[in-house]
């Protein structure tokens, strides 16, 4: 059912690469020959970008068959087939390179969540997402922070209430409060209230006001922790702001409840997965 | 006119964003409030992105206005400002991530680009991108190569003849040439043929088959070197495969015409532009 | 902004309407010909639509103008003018009746909501309304909420979680502490996990596994007013299921704090409007 | 057939219904388990809209299998099964809520023509339905008007010609007779002329003009008596304006041959029915 | 408004001309540069398609102005100037061959009519279009065949009922009386009945069961004479199959009331049009 | 893999064809009746469209067989069966007229061009189309031109270089060679360059420049001669402007490698093929 949702980037993708055809193999492939592919990795990773790349050959031709040998959040390592493709030549071709562009990004993301996840095992903090993802590729991203061993931020403005500073310098005096107020006036009940804070007096005053969630924007590991100890579980922490690799576990030790960490979606690097074909010519 | 192109990823980017409102700016922000933002870069680098981020603020409010202070393919120090942005607080609040979601990665792909030339600087070799584009966003990236200095491969599959492996491995015995001969049959005469040879065997036997531009796939510096002198500006040629900033410089000493690099595309990281707001609450 | 949302439903109703052009008027009415509109009511209500109202013109011709004369969510007599539009006569007289049965329909929510909420006046108890609308209208509708006094639950299935018997049952064993769990381990921390209950034996259950709103299906006002003493606050109550404008009142009386009332958008009748033209014929 | 021209609607409320993902169900519901539903009416009434209902299913899981045990027009009683449905029990509990929406919308338009067409049985009065349909529900509340036993009217504006006040107040002095011609000179002779008229004057303008069908506006009944009798089989004549279900009977006894009802589509209840599951779990 | 209707057709032709951008002109016309462009007829003929024409300008630049100097359905000799283009030289040039496939091509349309149309001047007889056109320019064809004087017949297939051969044989024994009461039965009242006769018996057999309009398929002349003196204005008579243009004159004189072509749209010659330009390169 | 690019127009020629429905259809065939239609061939031709008129058959009812009894560029005689279709009767009829509109414009493209072909034979030259193609069939009608023996010139405006005198103009002093240098910059390298010319002079240019390709635009036979002479192999020669079946042999004589007819697609008449149909009640 995911597919659903994907049918949009993955018709945007083969149009503006196929355009008004692939005149190379049209002209140069038989319409009778049939190809195999594999799906190798070339670097270690996590999988994920299964269903968008399955249907990118669908969409293509819906005689060709694919056939992932790992399931999405599996770790592969060098070496490892990760899953194979089998149909007309023609239509294998013609998808290739929008199938592991897919499939390599999207792993991309997954692996770098995993580092992040593991960096900060045995501490209570969840590795969360942002907004920073790629234009278009929102759900698809979200599901691959999740088989790296994340967890989603809201996916947009809809589903996730989150107060900024720009909210509060647009709602005025006592901000906190009234901002609060205001949002869970407005809101479904189905909606926790999250608010920015950068500094320990608006923590309290977010606390007094009863958010749910807090934000911790660019603060110091020593202050976030006194921020875990003065709100004492009444209310999530979600440090935020210049996270990196090297600085997450640091942050997790102050005992917040959640990391978010725009880097997973806009500058992780694609995985290494190379795609060799067998062509059978049918003669 | 670029926006007639890229019309459908600024939807998809806004629609998968907004999803059915921004439930936190609509309830804290009064409709009468404006706010003036300035994007501000905090890292060097090079613009491109600017039609995309326009669009996504005219796509959310036409009334919104957006002023870029540099062109495309401007270099920029951290703390210049790159362009300004006016209107109604509560649609510039909703615009705001999928417009610098836009700006960051495009800029990103320019900077990258510039790097790479800048390697290459006073050699023959074009810098060229690869069709390893993210989904949806070929256009975008295409002209974000052309800002940093690079110049284009073919968009996709239907504007350029590329015969590789697997053609070959199709087309069966005697397959350069006879590939070749069948692109060339084929195809409208406006475009070039192009072949992939992973030896000076196949690129002789390319020469002799009349290929416009031949790409040598993988090979070492010393073998490339010797393809160039042997082609001798009979054709262009093409360096590809596992090319990075470390061995840029040495390919492009080797002669060759174009170096392709799909890591512009598929790793580059974002850039880090800021978007800073003052909000005007019309009291 | 909000016709970013609504563009979908707005073009469909008029390709449905206008087909491949209004024969009568093309035939009949000069080109040249203006004509200026008065929507007035002919029955009481609170007014929704205005946005939908006033895109239908602008989608049909726009040159067309149209200026409410009502805001939406104010209330209106019969005979109280409600907006005006003007323009090219052929143009307002096509989009005439599209125009209407949104303006029609939206303010019949709105009136709708409006005497649930005033007959709850003076409790606790907020009108809200369910996933019951009308296919393709789901966002004017909750907005008509609002503009009648209601709130909104969520919007559709990916802005909250909400467990009911299905889930329950799908889960199996000890099925309201796991499902509470499950759904709060795989959702983003923005939502809140509401559950659906038949009984105060599971209210327990769910008040132990920590259920931050708890649905009250089909239960008598007796057993509605046990369940508020017993959660004393500490979660959102939700009476549902069969609730009329008769009972209404009496199930607000319980102390419950959120009502949901399907009726309000698959019954709710239309609201008589009518749109009276004066034709200018230009001579 | 028929799904050729839904499939706009149906797509348009699942996307709003299911947003990016129904987090409840995929969070507590396991992969394997499926689910089969029953569809029971719990009131009478008359059955419409199953096309659109199994291209819900469809639509979400084409795996699903959707049976009806009624056809689209058949009366049923409280108790009586109308459908079952069986499939994955995600996607059957994801696509329940929108399949149930459309059901029970049409079944309550099917059910309210069929009160009106009982109501003139033995008279030569046809029930048809206006242009106050609900926006993007056009085809589908057209097919459920002939389920109820109803006629239709025109399509839309491009499928019949209907003269109206407006039009006559735009071609000016003598506007019958000259919009009667104009409209036959213009139209395809493939299209009748109707024209609306608010007195026997009129009436007899008409008639003189040759208008095929004339519609008698907000006349009382005793007048349509003399209309009938004057225009004697020469026209049809179509009773239109404020007619209700008590005032149904006396003016199909008036002899007209049409009686047009906009409340049929504009304010007709949704027919209660319920949709209960039982879930596999597949252990 | 009519633009409405024509969105499809014009950005598809844009689209599948433009594809990812104009390399010639964005490589060599400066972007300050201007061009004015004279639209002048090389051929006499009928005009048509100005508002097709325009959009495309509109669709790809909105500065672009265009202005007609003729109207649509004007008749216009070589050397005419028909209409003029005004803007941005990169837009007018990519823009200058979908503007003329449009207008060249409706005005083959028109021109062609309007032969067929004096032909049969000072007879009874309209000259009427066919379901015969090219795939999504219905719309524009059928405005075209009424700029050249001709008439249309139904749009499509739900604008008008046509009872044909292949109808007759579905339905069985007595086949043109039933099939004339079906189709009355189930179709709205707007809507007139046409059948399809080949003989002068099923004449009679569809004026005895009240056919408003009769097809006479495929008729000598004498056999048409006939049936006009038989049917004696009683019920509309079309003439069609296999008529043209050297032949059109001979069957207006039977008497008929309607003469289809279906040459009209499915082989009319473009008729040749230049768009003649004058670059300003702003030095 | 073809119908991915011919969506679009396929579902807009249904659209535009069926309405609402096919009321004729609907009304007088059984539900239950299957029908088996054979396309036969009245007037000689070359056979084009088959994908189009399967896809057709199978977007209206997917459990319509379409089988070809001939392939696409197989020639036929009147009286050859080229295609049969079977399935229920309502979804042929309803899909008849759209399908066979396609069939029989492509055939008539393909049959042109066979006739310039076969006019041109032993000569060098290629008989190639142009972009003055129907609005919407741009990719049908390429591929009709292929299946008449023709080749095609490049699709749209970026998959080719073609530098034409506004171009020319608009770029200054020492226009030819400083364009074809200012796309040869700009350009993929994918591409090559294409320049128009009308005189001797101009060649000279063009070939001093290097040009790939050389349009001799409007040239007189001996003009045109005289070029081949000169070029002597070093560039392709492209003959283009008013040239008719009259003329193309002359043309071809000359020696130019291609000759380009706007009329292949801008003025083909359709060929002339019938379905007849045999209809089976099922009783």
């Amino acid at each position: 059912m995911l597919e659903y949702g994907i049918d949009a980037i993955v018709d945007l993708a083969l149009s503006e690469d196929i355009g008004t055809g692939d005149i190379t193999t049209n002209s140069t492939v038989p319409a009778y020959a049939t190809a195999s592919g594999t799906f190798r990795a070339k670097s270690p990773g996590v999988l994920s970008g299964l269903e968008a790349t399955a249907a990118v050959f669908q969409r293509v031709d819906s005689s060709v068959r694919f056939q992932s040998q790992l399931g999405n959040g599996d770790a592969f390592e060098p070496g490892d087939v990760l899953a194979i493709v089998h149909g007309p030549a023609r239509s294998v071709l013609t998808a290739e390179r929008v199938a592991l562009n897919f499939l390599q990004r999207l792993s991309g993301v997954a692996t770098a969540t995993a580092r992040y996840v593991e960096a900060v095992r045995g501490t209570n903090a969840r590795i969360i997402d942002t907004r920073k993802t790629t234009p278009g590729m929102r759900l698809l991203e979200k599901a691959a922070i999740r088989h790296g061993g994340g967890h989603n931020h809201r996916v947009g403005l809809s589903d996730g209430i989150l107060i900024k500073d720009n909210h509060l310098a647009a709602i005025g005096s006592d901000s906190i409060r009234r901002s609060i107020e205001a949002a869970r006036e407005a809101a479904p009940h189905t909606l926790k209230v999250e608010v920015e804070v950068t500094s320990l007096d608006q923590l309290d005053e977010a606390m007094a006001a009863g958010a749910d969630v807090i934000m911790l924007d660019n603060m110091a590991p020593e202050t976030m922790t006194k921020a875990v100890q003065r709100v004492n579980g009444r209310a999530l922490l979600e440090a935020s702001g210049g996270i990196t690799f090297e600085s997450v576990r640091e942050v997790a030790d102050t005992g917040v409840d959640l990391i978010s960490v725009g880097a997973l979606t806009h500058s992780a690097p694609a995985v290494d997965i190379s795609l060799q074909f067998e062509i059978n010519r049918g003669d």
